[in-house]
């Protein structure tokens, strides 16, 4: 069976997206969770890792004897695995977009990533407040969540970005959970398809997952000194 | 025609990565040159590229209607409609892993790209020994990378990181450049690859258009006051 190595559910955003693609595709599959501790070469995590994935980081899908690290090449990956799963839209340019905003998050909104760290448990308004009126970079981040979001949304008529859950929902669904801990404003339709997300079978159960959690680890709690 | 939008040549990774898979792999395609002046919002290379991407950023790819944008996007765009270029290994593990690491590149190496920006025309060997005494970061990327091309080089014998040219060399094209620009030490294996890559057709070229560009940007040139 497929094996999928994942950090804490509650900080792991990473972690989250395939966890999410494989559970809400039905994909069986085991999960292996290696419990943050720190990221120092000699760590346990690093270590844990390591046994399987030189990269040494988290998300990694073991399949046989292949491993397959970094949560956009597990995405696709599993696209091309399951045919049947419909991952990507079966339209050409429909799946084009679909790549495109899902590798846009891959390597983008830097700001929104490094001032709003996903930690589910949390709610951190006020912290969200002072972030909106300082930081223009999370600003212009939400701007563009937005205007990529509501196009999306309009131009397939919704539930998902592009109409049926596929990868780039997958690869959003941290983002939701992020708008929504730091409580950042956006418009009625936008925070209508956060909440469709976070309803979403295979969000639910990792939220879940991540509210049952006990850890608390400083380097994941830039604004917090103890769990509420 | 296919139409690929980039930036300046001499110092535009992202850019790099399409032009020269498209390039090698003999696409036709039109060059469709954006120079970089500012990243503003009201900035000619803005309102250029906003005009055919919403994400505002090259490289953008136009197949016709339909935009695709991010360089990895752009890469899995090619592959599945180029076939018979066969531009992922052909064996599903190997393909796996030629996505794990062209995904590590796209969402890693942090230290060494904000440190060692891609400068094609300039020599740094001096900035680069200063990075590699103070930098951790930049001497753990490098690592890796050392790590990572000496065992697919050992698995698939050469002379490419999967046998032939595929995907991820283009992807590692740009790292390539900069391991020369700073002159960063590396095992003569690893020097040997990087030499084979600057010697490829495609990237020859690109490396051409690099040096007869005149551009000085001051935002890409922390390390120089004027080209030497």
């Amino acid at each position: 069976m497929l094996q999928l190595y994942i950090g804490n559910k509650n900080y792991s955003s990473w972690s989250m997206r395939p966890w999410v693609l494989l559970r809400q595709a039905g994909i069986a599959f085991e999960e292996v969770s290696v419990r943050f501790d720190s990221f120092d070469a000699g760590s346990q995590f690093k270590r844990q890792l390591q046994a399987v994935s030189p990269a040494g980081k988290v998300p990694v899908l073991v399949d046989g004897d292949t491993a397959i690290w970094d949560s956009l090449a597990i995405a696709e990956y599993l696209a091309e695995t399951y045919p049947d799963k419909q991952l990507w839209p079966q339209d050409k340019a429909a799946r084009a977009r679909a790549r495109s905003v899902t590798a846009e998050m891959h390597s983008g909104f830097a700001a929104l990533r490094s001032h709003c760290g996903m930690n589910i448990e949390a709610r951190l308004p006020e912290v969200g407040a002072i972030l909106w009126r300082d930081q223009a970079g999370v600003r212009a981040d939400v701007q563009r969540l937005v205007d990529m979001w509501g196009e999306l949304l309009a131009q397939h008529g919704g539930p998902m970005l592009f109409g049926q859950f596929t990868i780039a929902d997958a690869f959003y669904a941290p983002v939701c959970m992020r708008l929504a801990t730091y409580a950042l404003p956006v418009p009625q339709p936008i925070a209508d398809y956060v909440r469709r997300v976070q309803q979403l079978p295979g969000v639910k159960a990792w939220i879940d997952g991540a509210l049952a959690e006990r850890d608390f680890l400083d380097f994941e709690e830039p604004y917090r000194i103890r769990r509420a």
